[in-house]
């Protein structure tokens, strides 16, 4: 369905949606920008990564496909703000961590006539912004298309098509409840142990002592604070659970070392130990 | 102090005995290897890491130096057993990763002529055997020389010297009481935070959703549970201190959650930040 006549926005150019854009446009793809900022449309256009960009929404109006690559509560706000701008019949997706409500509030506003379809490319990093942009960084990921009974095979077989021209890893269907479930242990629980980790301890001694262990759990402490708030909110009551789960496991450990019960640290540790080369890469 | 004329005897042919053997041949040095398994002994010996070595404790009557790479109560045990065939005025050092414990009951045991030095080399990696040795570990690695106040500057330099053959990154001294708090937080903590999440789930799916958060900080959850509780409990009241200081942490981060206290997350984010930008390799 995508051809060369195709045309795509992108909503929002930081460093997800300049990685949409460039990496798009290395696929031949005539790509919109829009952004608030200036100097990331000046960017994105100064690469040929966009065609056409600027701060008006009303640059969609030709376009296909609308991909949002801003915020939950900023896309959101941006659909109710501006829908009235889309082409009849377009298909209009995003990159948001959490799903269930993004859906629910999206198919609560939109415009009969656009179809939504909800995605969530698994990749990121810590920094923000268009400098930041490289879609390389897909081509290690999984993507995950997280459709609603009503969606259209066109508007899934849309998403697979952009996660193809982006290079994803692997592409994934799944059911909005199981997504955010999955997405509130693998991804949200680890977030927040990293940021637990490291309000711990101010001293700044430790650096000289350390090994790859506690470099590997903090890395995702460098963490954009703008965003990880709002994705938290908008799943609580999984990772709430996640939360307690991990705290029960740490009693758990904390009985075992005091009670120095080496059989019990070692069934947790085996374990922990078979579990964990099924992740091996 | 070392020459090539000094004879160095590495107890314990494991993937750390083992990469301390090779790193030392490499280096030019005379290694004497002591093992319990036969074909560890041959595997050395093939490789020519060591001159000679077997299951013969009177082998290290010659030595000048003898660094035990056992486990911490084996290395108790194994010197109370053996100290007879020390040459006297040789120098006993160490591997293991937890040290008041091991350094109060070596020198409470151990023969007036000969000096103990402990050393926490802060290297290793998740597989057991010599057939895992590879010294080009301990290029990116630290080592810890753990002086008590008893300790003379010969044994302190012979420990540097030994560092530095093998080219450790970084090599400090630090106080025995010292070492356990901060091992008990960047090593210890992070391997019971990797043994606790992997035991929260058993769902195999998982690892079809699963980014590099979650593959990071349970890397360590692959771990030598033959090791790990004697180093637990002899580190015990720092290690259930810190543990009881992330659940309250992690307790912290549920309430602000809970509350949808975004101002609350941002400044625990920005926190988080900010002090992990100082580990940055």
């Amino acid at each position: 369905m995508i051809s060369k006549e195709t045309r795509i926005a992108i909503i929002g150019l930081g460093m997800l949606g300049g990685s949409y854009a460039q990496g798009l446009y290395d696929a031949g793809i005539r790509v919109t920008g829009i952004d608030i900022d200036p100097e990331a449309i000046r960017y994105a256009k100064e690469r040929h990564w966009i065609e056409e960009g600027g701060n008006d929404p009303s640059l969609i109006k030709d376009c296909d496909i609308v991909i949002s690559a801003l915020y939950p509560q900023a896309f959101i706000d941006w659909v109710r703000a501006n829908q009235q701008y889309f082409r009849s019949g377009a298909i209009l997706s995003d990159v948001t961590g959490v799903k269930r409500k993004v859906i629910e509030e999206i198919n609560g506003i939109l415009r009969p006539d656009v179809e939504f379809i909800a995605c969530h490319p698994m990749a990121g990093r810590e920094y923000k912004g268009i400098a930041y942009a490289d879609p390389s960084q897909f081509r290690q990921a999984n993507f995950l298309i997280v459709p609603t009974e009503n969606n259209s095979d066109r508007a899934i077989g849309c998403a697979k098509e952009i996660a193809t021209l982006l290079q994803f890893k692997t592409i994934s269907l799944i059911d909005p409840k199981e997504h955010d479930r999955i997405i509130g242990f693998v991804s949200q629980l680890c977030h927040v142990i990293a940021i637990s980790l490291m309000n711990i301890s101010d001293d700044p001694r430790l650096v000289n002592y350390t090994g790859d262990s506690f470099r590997d759990l903090t890395r995702i402490a460098d963490i954009n604070e703008d965003l990880w708030p709002e994705l938290f909110i908008y799943n609580k009551d999984n990772l709430l659970k996640e939360i307690d789960q991990l705290i029960s496991q740490l009693e758990q450990m904390h009985g075992l070392i005091e009670e120095e019960d080496i059989a019990g640290m070692k069934e947790k540790m085996i374990t922990a130990t078979i579990r964990r080369r099924r992740f091996h890469k």
